[in-house]
């Protein structure tokens, strides 16, 4: 995961591209200005003293952190000289907070400097870290300046110098993931491989015998499992505990893996996703169903009223998903990709950028109102989501295709142009919403081009300058190489009618029930669409018959489906129990896509439906 | 509801009485090794010092009072020399560690000393106080022994010393409701009134501004709804947070109003009791549906995998039930009291005796295998539901009748024999598996004999000495005064159908479900009777053909209901999600009661079924 590709792919389809312009302008202004109200960059100035307000806390630097990549990252797609002189006083200010030996950490600098490093598996101190060395390079691939970046090295020095396995080194690792896949990022970045082999040692050394956090942190035994660390990587079958921490973890032992070429590692975090994708996955790409502990639950659990599915959590997903996609070529899994990106990657945040959901549950009626809010929110006392947000929004075109010289491949159709010295291609089309794209070349060159197939797709047709093109896919991909034409042009027309999908029947909360997909976007039924009725009451045909139109106060291009149905209508009272059944109507239901429920105000909400 | 009513009523019912046989052999013996092995009973000979082991915890006294309380209560069943002796033996320990003013609560006595009554809100004094009452009173009704009863009355005048709206004293009241209704019969048993008015305080006092647990106990706000005290009883309108609390209180309330003849605290608990069955209660009796905190959810809020509903919060909807039952006479509250006492009442406790569900599920899938545990437990460490299973199944008895010299009530027809002086009774049949009973006269005299028409029951047949009776019910009884003669006797037959009951529309968990009831009995899949199909699939016709077999493994005189649905089979693996529907195949189904669930092994268990 290259972020200097950013400057070379340019969205311009209806549904990405919007997002990141409201995340320039809205949420990522939003951003600074709360983690200023919050005390969060008064934090960096090292000014506290016990007994003042605004104690800095121990996952501050985090959320500043993710907004300086969030800034860099829009950098790259855009240059803004007003931007990117915001973003060189807060790199100073940042960096300003680092101590002479390298460590920055606002919180355990001011608050507990004597506690440095004694918590590692409940302090977050190297999440924030990773964090930071993810915005320095961010930085430098975007503006060239090398401060943060030198400031992180020192950092990484640092951490290197205190955690490993030489004697009078700590065989500790984080407690939250995320530092391994950043290190990864550092070591290309400075070009210093031994920030490549702390990361390779975080990820081997996690959940060794004898345990580092129950012999060194008094943790109970039991607590282990939810930082991942109950047992090696290698060991590990199903994807458990906290599920923002497993997707980074995976995320950095798959980076780890292609830059060593460690085929173990590589075994074990593809066990991993295909345990995600095939048992513990929602069909929006939500991740984490329980309702406590924003975890993995067990395979198959899968509530959707009380469903966690953390947005940073399905950010995550989309970030494991991309590293094995570039690393294997196999489209199987820009599938999941593509089904994080178009619904929970997109669901936790407004169209107008400065709400937020926290949790994304499938369905939201008056059982849920109380373990998961149906309202975004503005901003959250553990505030990741936000802003994850600002950093994941301006990356979306590096999940839709990889531009090499010698490969372009797209893995997601959403217009876009492609530029690199090598050749120019133009994505066209209004992809998710319609099944035909042309894909053109602007400047030709040699290179292979290859066009994903999606997984949802029941039958395609590929023209080629006009022509039938019959060649065999391989690794779910049409690919060819040939020298390119200024003008060549390829028509791909993906069959992309509603579907009724199900479930797998071992998952009991879809039992009896289906969801409404269309292409990679699933829909849901929002009561301000379908008034009167009680949205959980909703039986449907297996066949429904669908028309596809227009989508009512959601942005231009949105197509909603209206079906028929039956359900019940909204009553008040009656008893509890009875042996009458309750009546039902028929009723004229229209979907939303999932990803842009409630942002016409509060409302119920319903993914998985009754079938007939 | 006067214990020493238990004296008159003895059950001979095959689902009561031998669950009272069980509790003298083995779940009270059980517990009293329990509370031996983890220190509970050691904590009373105040030995404890700072350091030793097995802390007296804050709860502790409350599961020895109990225990001692089904001792008592046993021994008013049936005298047992041996067991009055231990239970003699056990009061002397426990009065034994009274305070010279009176207190008499080993963990504030032996490890906070000094903290006494400065956290009402959260330290359970005042709870652990009302259960020592309530054993007090039943010791000295089932024995005539005085020195608990006075030992207990010493501590409720200090308790009346230290709380009450006079000058001086702490305008508290306790965080766990309990000691109001313990002090309604302490106060009864003495004759001392003063503590029928210390349990009014503290029922009006609670939840009134300044809110007392915010002024003098740092309750932050929010906290206020789950203890009740987040307004005054006579301003709440729903049953809010921990419900057994809720429930306790609401029972110590419709006590207070009773014999105070308040009708402002009987229009406020008949107010909460309607919103408990009409808006929050499964249709086992079970309440307190939230995943989370023991506590009351939202109106409809009744998922049935993650219900918590806690055996004690049924046990004390049962208490509530009876107390609204014996104030009004009026037969709905006996339907719900029904309701409870063969279902969530019974579920919580093996047939064996010897192991507990803390939380009461009405399905267990894998998704439910995480937050409450399929599987009953021998004891826990906040073990409130097995000591209070030892209290409440000698009690069985009180809630099936009401029996005054002038009146005989016949609410619960199970097989039973009432002997007061005045006259004998005698109930014969098989209930709840049998709609057909009896009311024999063993010894005649004039009074008047009540025989509920339960609200399950379409229709039903009365015979007075073979000659069918017409009298109009009353307030739901067939009610017929004369000089009854003995061999007079009423024949009784109610039409007992399994029925398909389906929840309100706006339960969003049992949308396009039902469950099936037989008469107050409601039936659940259990995969031990129902191999190789996954259990929450089944699927069945809106009117199944029923036939009632004896049930394998579980008492004689059980029955299991067969019928015929369809579900998919056992399946491992397969796509997540996928446009082919399921496979469904016929399956022939066996149903059990829900309230013995659980009692072959661990299984898959459903109650609300998909409704083709």
């Amino acid at each position: 995961m290259n972020d200097s590709m950013l400057k070379k792919i340019r969205l311009r389809d209806g549904v990405f591209a919007p997002r990141q312009k409201i995340n320039r302008e809205v949420t990522i202004p939003t951003c600074i200005q709360r983690c200023e109200e919050t005390g969060r960059l008064k934090a960096f100035k090292l000014e506290w003293k016990p007994g003042d307000p605004d104690e800095p806390h121990i996952f501050w630097d985090s959320d500043v952190a993710k907004v300086l990549e969030g800034m860099a990252a829009a950098l790259m797609l855009e240059p803004d000289p007003a931007l990117e002189k915001q973003l060189d006083e807060l790199v100073e200010l940042v960096i300003g907070a680092q101590q002479p030996d390298g460590y920055l950490n606002t919180h355990f600098t001011q608050v507990e400097p004597e506690k440095r490093w004694q918590n590692v598996s409940g302090m977050h101190e190297l999440y924030n870290a990773g964090h930071l060395m993810e915005a320095a390079v961010a930085y430098f691939q975007a503006t060239g300046k090398r401060n943060f970046l030198d400031a992180m090295c020192r950092y990484a020095d640092h951490i290197g110098s205190v955690f490993g396995r030489e004697p009078g080194k700590k065989r500790g690792y984080p407690g939250h993931e995320e530092v391994e896949l950043a290190l990864v990022k550092l070591a290309e970045a400075s070009g210093n491989k031994r920030y490549l082999e702390l990361a390779d040692y975080f990820i081997r050394e996690r959940g060794r015998e004898p345990n580092y956090y129950v012999e060194h942190e008094n943790s109970p035994r039991k607590t282990l499992i939810r930082v991942q660390a109950h047992k090696p990587l290698l060991e590990q079958t199903k994807a458990d505990g906290h599920a923002v921490r497993a997707m980074y973890f995976f995320a950095g032992a798959a980076d780890v893996a292609r830059e060593t070429g460690a085929k173990d590692l590589f075994q074990a975090v593809e066990r991993l996703f295909r345990n995600v994708v095939e048992k513990r996955m929602y069909i929006t790409g939500g991740i984490g169903s329980a309702t406590v502990g924003e975890r993995f639950s067990v395979d198959y659990g899968l509530p959707n009223d009380t469903a966690y599915t953390e947005s940073c959590a399905a950010i995550g997903l989309a970030l494991f998903a991309k590293r094995m996609l570039d690393f294997t070529g196999e489209a199987g899994y820009a599938d999941v990709l593509e089904q994080v990106l178009y619904n929970n990657g997109l669901s936790g945040i407004s169209l107008a950028g400065d709400t937020f959901f926290y949790c994304n549950p499938l369905e939201a009626t008056v059982a849920t109102f109380e373990p998961t809010s149906p309202v975004r929110e503005k901003w959250f006392g553990c505030s990741c989501c936000p802003t994850n947000y600002c950093r994941f929004l301006p990356r979306l075109g590096l999940f839709c295709a990889d531009a090499a010289p010698e490969k372009l491949r797209i893995d997601i159709p959403a217009a876009m142009n492609v530029s690199l010295p090598e050749y120019e291609v133009e994505v066209k089309g209004d992809y998710p919403y319609d099944g035909r794209i042309s894909v053109r070349i602007v400047r030709g060159g040699e290179f292979t081009l290859a066009l994903r197939i999606p997984g949802w797709c029941r039958d395609h047709r590929l023209e080629l300058n006009g022509k039938c093109s019959d060649v065999s896919p391989e690794n779910g991909y049409w690919q060819c190489r040939r020298i390119w034409q200024a003008g060549d042009e390829i028509r791909f027309t993906m069959e992309m009618t509603p579907e009724v999908i199900y479930a797998n029947p071992n998952v009991p909360a879809d039992a009896g029930k289906a969801a409404v997909r269309r292409g990679p976007v699933v829909y849901c039924l929002e009561s301000v669409d379908n008034p009167g009725i009680l949205l959980h009451t909703v039986r449907i045909p297996a066949h429904p018959e669908f028309q596809e139109c227009p989508a009512d106060g959601l942005p231009e291009g949105t197509l909603a489906l209206h079906f028929r149905g039956e359900a019940v209508r909204t009553v008040a009272g009656g008893p509890l129990y009875s042996a009458n059944a309750p009546e039902y109507v028929p009723a004229e239901l229209c979907a939303i896509p999932y990803m842009l429920w409630q942002n016409r105000g509060p409302a119920a909400m319903q993914t998985f439906l009754l079938v007939r």
